[in-house]
C-alpha cells in the first residue's frame, strides 16, 4: 500500500526538506521526524535566508536538489493554522518548475491552490497532500482480524506516540520478527509512506479507517499502529477512541512527557494521571478486544537531566510493574522484551 | 441560527415528504420523525404507485403539492448506503421544476448531482443537503459555557435518542420553561430546521461540533442535545464520545430498546448492561463537566405489550433509582420532574 493507495506512487525519496523562513523548532516537526526515522532518504534541507532553525542536513537549493538526484521536495514546516505562506506557494512552484514532485503535511492543501496545480500539471509533476483521507473508507466492522497489533496511547497530544511506535517497528525488525508501523497522522504518513490521516476522516469512518490500515496479517508478525491524542483531551477525544475500536489492539504502550503541566492548549486541564489513563484505554479496548494488555511504558524526557529520566522510568515502571523507557534516548529493547514473553504463544 | 447557518433559509415549511418507492417502514425514518414532531409543516406524502408504505397523510402530487402552498419538497426516505435512485432524482428535477425546493437527509448530495443542480440553478430553487456539515466548524476547546444542557445517550445507535430529546424540549416549554432542542443528526435538523450532522464532520471537529451547537445560554434554560451512536458501539463510539466531551452535559438520559439483541448491525456484539453504559457515559461526561448528573431512562418500548412496557419501566426505574418512562408512550414528565428537582438552583 503506497501513500496515495497505488502499488506505485509517482513521488519519493530521495527527500528536499523544505524548511522556509521557520523560526522555532515545533514548526518543523515533520522535517524532523522524516529526517530522524529516515535519514536515507533525506539529501538535504532547503531554507530560507531568515530561517531561523536546523536539522543539521547540508543547506542546499532547488538546482543543488536536482544535480544530487532529489525526486521529492517535501513540506516539512507548519505555521499556526497549516497555511501556505506567499514565500512558500512561490517555493513550492519552483520546485514543481524544478522537475520535483512536492508532498506537503499542512491543513492547506497543495491540490486546492490553483497556481500550484496549474505548475505540477504543465511539468508532469505529481502534488500528494498527507493529510487528504483517500475516497472509500469504509464504516468499521468490529469483526476480529488475523494476526497480532499494538498501539500507542498517550496522556496527551505530541508525547511521543509516533516515535514510539516506529521504535518498536525497527526493534522487532532488528530482532528478526515481522513488523510494520501503521501510520495514522501526516508526519507518519511520509515516515512509513502510507497511512490514513485519522484525524482528517469523516467522524462516522473513524473505526473504519483504522481496521483498514491494520488488515488481517498471518505471518506472526505485528502491527505497530500510531496513536493520536488521548482519551483525556477533550478536543480529540473522539478520534483516540475511534482508533482505539479500530485498532483491536493486542498489546497498548502508554506514551507520556512527564513535563507536561495541562493537556496541549488547554490549560484548565491537568494531564490524567498515568494509572487512570491507562485503565481508561484498557477498559474501552476491551470492547473490540478483551484480551488486550499493557506491555509497556513510554516516556519522553527530553527536557529531563538523564539522571532525572533515568528516576522517572524506574518510578512508573514500578507504578505499572512493566518496562518504562524513553524510546529515543533509552530505546525500547525492554518493552519488546516483555511484548515477546507476553504474546510467545 | 437556521439549518443553513443563516438567519433565512430559502427553503422551509409547508413540507411535502417524498416517499417514492419505499417498500419497509425503517427507510422512511426521516419523513416519520417529519410527520410526528412537526404535523403542522407536512401537508402531505408524494409516493411512487409501487410505495408499500404510509405515513397517513393524505397522498398529494407535485401540482397539487404547490396548488396546497408546498413550499419545499423533503426526501424523507433513505435506502441502503443513501444512494440516489434513478427514479428519485427524476422526481426531484419534477420537483425544482415545479418551484419547489428540495430538502434531502440522503448520504448522496443533492448539491453534486449536476442535473439537479442545473434544475435547482435554473429555475431559482435551493437544494439542501441536512448531511453536509456548514464549513468552519472550529476545534473544541473544553471551555465551561453558560446555561444547562442534557444530553441524551444510549445503549445502541437507533434507541430513541432524537425522539427523547424532543419530548423533554416539549415538556420543559409546556411548563414554561426556555428550551430548545439541538439537532445532531439528518432528521432532526429537518426537525429543528438547524443543527449540524456530527457523524459527517471531519473527526478532529466532532467535539468542536458539539460546542457550537449549544453555545452559551443565559436565559436559565435548557439546551436538549440529540445523541448520536454509543460508547459501546465499534463502528461509531468516537462520534458518542466526543459529543459527550463537547455538549459539556449537565444532565444524562440513557435511552435503551430492551427488545435489541445485539448492537445494531454487529451480531457479536451484545448490547450493553444498562448500568455499566450509564457509569461509562458519566465518566466520560466528567472530563468537560464534573458535575454531570443522570436524570432518568428512556426506553423505546414499541415491540413492547402495555403491561410489558410498565413492568420494564418500573424494573429499570428501580435499578437506577430514577424515573424511566416511554417517552412515545408515556410521556417525559416524571423525568422532567426529576431534572428540575435536581436543578432548582
Amino acid at each position: 500500500m503506497s501513500a496515495l493507495g497505488e502499488d506505485a506512487a509517482p513521488w519519493g525519496p530521495p527527500y528536499l526538506l523544505y524548511l522556509g523562513s521557520a523560526t522555532d523548532d515545533l514548526s518543523i516537526k515533520t522535517a524532523r521526524g522524516l529526517a530522524y526515522w529516515r535519514p536515507q532518504w533525506c539529501l538535504g534541507q532547503y531554507r530560507s535566508a531568515d530561517c531561523a532553525v536546523t536539522l543539521g542536513l547540508p543547506d542546499i537549493d532547488l538546482a543543488q536538489g536536482r544535480a544530487y538526484g532529489a525526486r521529492t521536495m517535501v513540506i516539512g514546516v507548519a505555521n499556526a493554522g497549516g497555511v501556505m505562506s506567499a514565500e512558500m506557494v512561490t517555493d513550492v512552484i519552483a520546485a514543481l518548475e524544478a522537475g520535483l514532485h512536492v508532498v506537503s503535511g499542512l491543513h492547506h492543501k497543495l491540490s486546492e491552490h490553483p497556481d500550484i496545480v496549474a505548475a505540477a500539471r504543465s511539468r508532469g509533476c505529481t502534488l500528494f497532500d498527507a493529510r487528504l483521507p483517500r475516497p472509500g473508507t469504509p464504516v468499521g466492522t468490529g469483526k476480529p482480524r488475523a494476526g497480532r497489533r499494538l498501539l500507542t496511547v498517550g496522556t496527551d497530544c505530541s508525547v511521543g506516540k509516533m516515535y514510539t511506535a516506529l521504535a518498536l517497528e525497527r526493534s522487532l525488525r532488528e530482532r528478526g520478527h515481522p513488523a510494520d508501523f501503521r501510520a495514522t497522522g501526516q508526519t507518519g504518513i511520509l515516515v512509513a509512506g502510507a497511512g490514513i490521516p485519522i484525524d482528517a476522516v469523516v467522524a462516522d469512518f473513524i473505526s473504519g479507517a483504522a481496521e483498514s490500515i491494520s488488515p488481517d496479517r498471518t505471518d506472526a508478525g505485528w502491527d505497530l499502529i500510531e496513536g493520536q491524542g488521548s482519551l483525556f483531551h477533550p478536543s480529540f477525544a473522539g478520534v483516540s477512541l475511534g482508533l482505539l475500536h479500530g485498532s483491536q489492539p493486542d498489546a497498548l504502550v502508554l506514551c507520556h512527557e512527564p513535563t507536561r503541566r495541562h493537556m496541549r492548549g488547554l490549560v484548565d486541564y491537568p494531564i490524567p494521571d498515568l494509572m487512570t489513563c491507562m485503565e481508561a484505554n484498557l477498559a474501552a479496548a476491551r470492547l473490540t478486544n478483551p484480551a488486550v494488555k499493557p506491555v509497556g511504558v513510554a516516556l519522553n524526557t527530553s527536557h529531563l537531566s538523564e539522571h532525572e529520566a533515568r528516576g522517572a522510568c524506574d518510578r512508573v515502571g514500578a507504578l505499572f510493574g512493566l518496562p518504562c523507557q524513553d524510546p529515543v534516548s533509552m530505546g525500547v529493547e525492554a518493552i519488546v522484551d516483555h511484548l515477546l514473553a507476553s504474546f510467545a504463544n
